[in-house]
């Protein structure tokens, strides 16, 4: 069909039509204006696969989709710590959609992982913003050059289930823009998504979906965004004020009643056309964007070998998500010998769990098994025998599946043990309680360690889950999280050396969940949630108050080994100049005698700051693929952001000038290497005033010169300055609160003069 | 002279001379009008101990002062978990007043201690706010029954020195309610206190001595407050907001600053004349409540014999204040016998640090040394010898020093070693950035303990220091916090069995700084600070984080020993008629031999609750001396507040029906006694309303057969409430929410009758 043209829609619309646009048509697509000529377009669920709902459908969440390839949801993905990875099931989820028609896929969501509780953590890529946003990045873009729209969400501060709807975030500025905007920020000004999803809380006591700043201010004021902002499902609550928020597009629409309101608040005068026109131009915008990619493609176009190539790259996905946590005496991988029995025990391994509940539920094309695929697999002779070990559906030890594990895993060279968390422990729209697996399963792991020497347990789970009370009962531990639907096939190449770990924590595995930082404040209660840790998020927070914990951010085993050389650092331009570069460049030699892959990490320190700031932070990080024996170097830029923070004082990015150390390891706790830079770069301070603090007029040089002079005539002669202690003790007090007192030559009229001097 | 006639001033002063009153009439006194026949009264720094400043002098806090008998600071005091006790220290700090002609006297500082390293902990009683609250209050009980006033302070959440003038506390309601604000609650309602001091910070971003919520709406609204509020020196920023806010005396005056804006603001209209009026009226009710005394007593008055015999009642103090915090082998008492040698060692045997820096420092009428006191003590034929070990002023270990001192200690039969924080470490004015003693001190624990194994430690120190790292060097420590210009003899007493200790930890000591909850947000920066750790303060927040601890709030040791019997417990009335009472009968025997007093200490634990409590709480202690195989029978009395939680939903305190664990015992991890309670009490659920959610609605048992109906008639029968799984994962939307997806039989018209019907 002919391109829309934007502005003659926009014209010729009637005010009815305009308040029907806002709205989307039903629960999938946007509105049509078949008088004009406008078609719907659709959306669908779909991070890590489409859910396409048939057009009879309960819609909420549970319900049946029409099949599609089920990749490993974000948490796999993103242990990766693989944007090309990320990118070609990006492209593969583009070219499912284009085949069903589907326009804009509903993700994917770049929330961090505040807590490990997160129901919907499995949705989410990390505890860190840095990778987060450049994996996010590396989604969107794929998705997007193949035609299809993306809707980055959940914007934002949406980092639990608990109440989420109601629930206010209340997080100071520094934070959000720190640690939960960032991956936003990255994602928008990289890649432009076509449509950003408001989430359902609310920041700061008001609904993201009616957030000005958020939707606005920032979004498009500071970070240039040109598309449109989709409501969260059901997050619209007074769809006027949304309007005039900058949301576009409400869905699934309330027809009869968001569309009665606009119109309302249209012929009040309380909502300016202008802003009514702003949403509908960015709904039409949105479908002229798709139009081309549905010319192209009719929802018929369906290829068949595509279902074979995308489960063969749902099973890399699933190999490349899995972190080697234990491997003791090179356990794994597992070699065996004809005449030997490999002991598959554990009801995951018949019954995988390999996606997470609610929304993003894919029905997929096909699903593998661990056991099928470990038959398949094993060198002929091996006899591979299986147990349930657990049922799925109960938490308690059953005596006799017990039993029957053990007897079959005594018989057995190696015992394989595949644990997890069940469906019914982490789903979107509740949080978890605790950390730990169901008790039957660790009654089982107890039981089979007690009889065997040599056991690998693999772990299905969307977030994370204790080991600290069990991980020494097993010779390896192999996190395979939720894999999609290869998962079977994926960790069977791990185990049997078909593949190598490549994997890397992309959250922290703690020892306790007490121990995470956002313990005392999760996930609140009373409608309300204190971020209390602040910035402290994740590994800050562990590292800030130098925890121990299990496993660090970052880290992940391989079958071989890597060596780092010692950076290289080259700085070019200045932050003064706006145009800073630093260049790390490290050298990885594969030390070991298989192929395999290092991510090679750059954290951040800076030594000394005006604010309290986390001990080290994620700031670039390289992949590198290497055979035995060979050598790359891996090259990580830095710009400005990298060294700031965000200053309240001054509501803006700052740099302050001083020691940074840049440190470069494979994981948050294994920085081998540190290099110290000094950066220049002007006073962050801000104009003194007579409400700075004593000692903030004597950092300056000017204050301390004034300040020496006027107290310096005082009866006596010096005043306040010549006492040490004196100075200590009242030196965070403002200068206009000492010229209060009258004392040491300081006054109110003396502190006029200094200011007017200044 | 006659009684003033407040009402006839108020009618006969001019607006000058009002707005003068609203000021003081200099640093320590308020204005007085001559031409009205009203004097001006004095008041003075003096929570433990008056500081009255001769007449030219810096004021500012550092400067000399006239001699008065020091008493322990809060810190110490609080440790003696002894209100009787404190009582006789405010009878003497009212008779030191009444003795120089001070009406009233500037405590008692009643902030709860969020952190360990706030500068000016010695000066405030606890973590808790039971424990503060109580002890307070028989001070101002004690301070006011002697004719004098008291001023509460510092109010409120004002828990930090660091930036303390313009840093703005981010506090929610009910963390204010339930640890910030309960011990100036109590203090308020039980005694009204002639004066409450504002603090300096800002609460939430406002002022608080231009904070009307909490200097009118809580503090007389709802507390009940009779007397004046005056700011502490120099906390008034806009004087006429403060006035309409209720801030009545401003300290000190700014003179053609401060009146001149009253003055302007009442003539433009902007400062209502009644409102001024009150404030002046409250000025004029404190000096005519200060009248009487000021007639009866001349400034002449003093009585020489009271200065032995105040501090006698400092050396008890001292004694009562310190606590046992380990005695392996029961080192201590010692009985040195004749022909041995007792090494002490330290410098603060000889140059004691007893109270701390800052506007609470008293000028001394004596002080006593250890080393002083042990000689004096210590029977015929012991020698005591003394080595200085390190430098006060040198953070780093002097090897001639150490040497000397452990030449010394080799000899020695038991070795008394002086150890603490050095006063340049910690003071009123700025904040400590972490816990241990200096290297020097450190250094001379480890030589000596490294030859002697019979090492007692005594601390003299503010608040909390780091044991953990060198307390198994020590056969025991006796930490003596700042104990009054008579430490040395209180501490000589309990060394030598004189006195046994009954002191217990008012705070607890962490193994390291980083587990204390308030660690990721204190201090803040850039002028705002977070209370992140919500009502976890203190206790409350190791217990709920299960983190170990090296003393736990609430322990200390003896001489002697106690059993604890089995609590009796009594419940009458009920939470609804408003008259719950339960009273808790414990035996307590001395089963040791020698006299001693034991702590009984009651701890409340909501066992299920719809806000996050913390898991145990004090409510109640008494303290029982008892002689050798004595016994008494402890009471314990909790109201409906003991179980309470502030309701932000409600807005008001609420018991939630249910049970409740009663825990009784000896510090707050000695609880062996575990006694539970049902309460029955109204609900706390609000009522249902179209924002409550699915879950909500399902608890109410109407709400649910609506639900139940309603859905039913939809399509299919039953709509959402038949999938568990589906309940489950939308369970926390609110019902508006689910009503605009318009599915399973609910939508906004079913939802609207069903409000109705409600």
């Amino acid at each position: 069909m002919p391109a829309l043209d934007v502005d003659a829609l926009l014209r010729d619309l009637t005010d009815q039509e305009k308040a029907s646009l806002v709205l989307g048509g039903d629960f999938w697509h946007t509105a049509a204006v078949p008088r004009l000529g406008l078609p719907a377009i659709m959306v669908a669920d779909g991070p890590h696969g489409l859910r396409m709902q048939p057009a009879e459908s309960d819609h909420a969440g549970i319900g049946g989709s029409l099949p599609a390839t089920c990749f490993p949801p974000a948490a796999g993905l993103a242990s990766s710590w693989d944007p090309e990875l990320v990118a070609e099931v990006g492209h593969a989820l583009a070219h499912e959609a284009r085949e069903q028609g589907v326009s804009v896929v509903l993700g994917p969501g770049v929330n961090i992982k505040r807590s490990p509780l997160c129901g919907r953590n499995f949705e989410y890529f990390s505890e860190d913003p840095h990778l987060a946003g450049e994996l996010a990045l590396a989604m969107v873009r794929a998705v997007q050059e193949g035609g299809v729209g993306t809707s980055l969400k959940h914007y934002a501060a949406n980092n639990q289930e608990d109440d989420r709807v109601r629930v206010s975030a209340e997080v100071d500025e520094r934070t959000l823009r720190e640690i939960y905007l960032p991956a936003f920020e990255r994602v928008v000004t990289a890649a432009q998504p076509w449509t950003v999803m408001c989430s359902y809380n609310r920041v700061n006591g008001v609904h993201a979906s009616q957030h000005p700043w958020l939707l606005t201010e920032v979004l498009r004021g500071e970070w240039g965004f040109e598309g449109l902002v989709v409501s969260d499902w059901g997050a619209v609550h007074d769809r006027v004020a949304a309007l005039a928020a900058g949301l576009d597009l409400e869905m699934p629409p309330q027809h009869g009643h968001s569309d009665t309101a606009v119109l309302e608040a249209l012929a009040s005068g309380a909502l300016p056309r202008e802003v009514l026109d702003r949403g509908v131009r960015r709904v039409l915008e949105l479908v002229a964007r798709a139009q081309p990619t549905l010319d192209e493609h009719g929802s018929d176009a369906s290829e068949p070998q595509a279902v074979d190539r995308h489960h063969a790259l749902a099973r890399r996905a699933a190999a490349a998500a899995a972190v080697l946590l234990k491997n003791d005496g090179d356990l794994l991988p597992l070699e065996p010998a004809a005449g030997t029995t490999l002991a598959v025990v554990g009801a995951f391994a018949t019954d995988p769990r390999y996606q997470g509940a609610g929304s993003s539920q894919v029905a997929p094309t096909r699903v593998d098994t661990l056991l099928d695929e470990l038959v398949a697999l094993v060198p002929e002779g091996v006899e591979v025998r299986h147990a349930a070990g657990f049922r799925l559906d109960d938490e308690q030890p059953d005596t006799a599946l017990v039993q029957e594990a053990v007897a079959l895993a005594r018989d057995a060279d190696t015992v394989v043990l595949s644990l997890g968390l069940p469906a019914a422990a982490e789903s979107e729209g509740f949080d978890r309680t605790h950390l730990d697996l169901p008790p039957a399963q660790l009654a089982l792991l107890e039981a089979v360690a007690a009889v065997h020497d040599r056991v690998v347990v693999l772990l299905s789970n969307g977030s994370v889950v204790r080991l600290s009370t069990w991980e020494h009962l097993a010779g390896a531990v192999l996190e395979c999280w939720l894999g999609g639907q290869a998962s079977g096939g994926g960790a069977a190449d791990l185990l049997l050396g078909r593949a190598t770990p490549g994997g890397k924590l992309a959250e922290t595995v703690p020892l306790r969940l007490e121990d995470n930082p956002s313990y005392l404040s999760f996930p609140g209660d009373s409608q309300r949630v204190v971020y209390g840790e602040g910035v402290f998020v994740g590994y800050r927070g562990y590292d800030h108050r130098d925890q121990e914990v299990s496993h660090p951010f970052g880290f992940g085993l391989s079958y071989t080994t890597f060596a780092l050389g010692r950076p290289a650092v080259e700085v070019t331009g200045s932050v003064a100049g706006g145009d800073l570069a630093v260049e790390v460049a490290v050298e990885v030699t594969n030390t070991g005698s298989r192929p395999g892959a290092e991510v090679v990490q750059l954290y951040v320190e800076d030594v000394e700051a005006s604010v309290a700031r986390p001990d080290r932070e994620l700031r670039a990080f390289a992949r590198v693929h290497l055979g035995p024996g060979e050598s790359a170097t891996a090259r990580l830029r830095l710009d400005a952001r990298a060294f700031s923070f965000w200053s309240e004082v001054l509501g803006r990015w700052a740099v302050e000038a001083g020691e940074f150390v840049l440190r470069v390891g494979t994981s948050s706790r294994d920085l081998p290497h540190a290099e110290t830079l000094h950066l220049d770069a002007p006073s962050v301070a801000p104009p003194l005033t007579g409400w700075s603090s004593l000692h903030e007029w004597l950092a300056d040089e000017r204050g301390r010169a004034l300040l020496e002079e006027v107290t310096a005539s005082a009866p006596g002669g010096g005043g306040i300055l010549t006492d040490a202690q004196m100075v200590t003790v009242i030196g965070s007090m403002p200068l206009e609160t000492l010229a209060g007192f009258g004392q040491g030559g300081l006054d109110h009229a003396t502190l006029v003069t200094m200011l007017e001097r200044l």
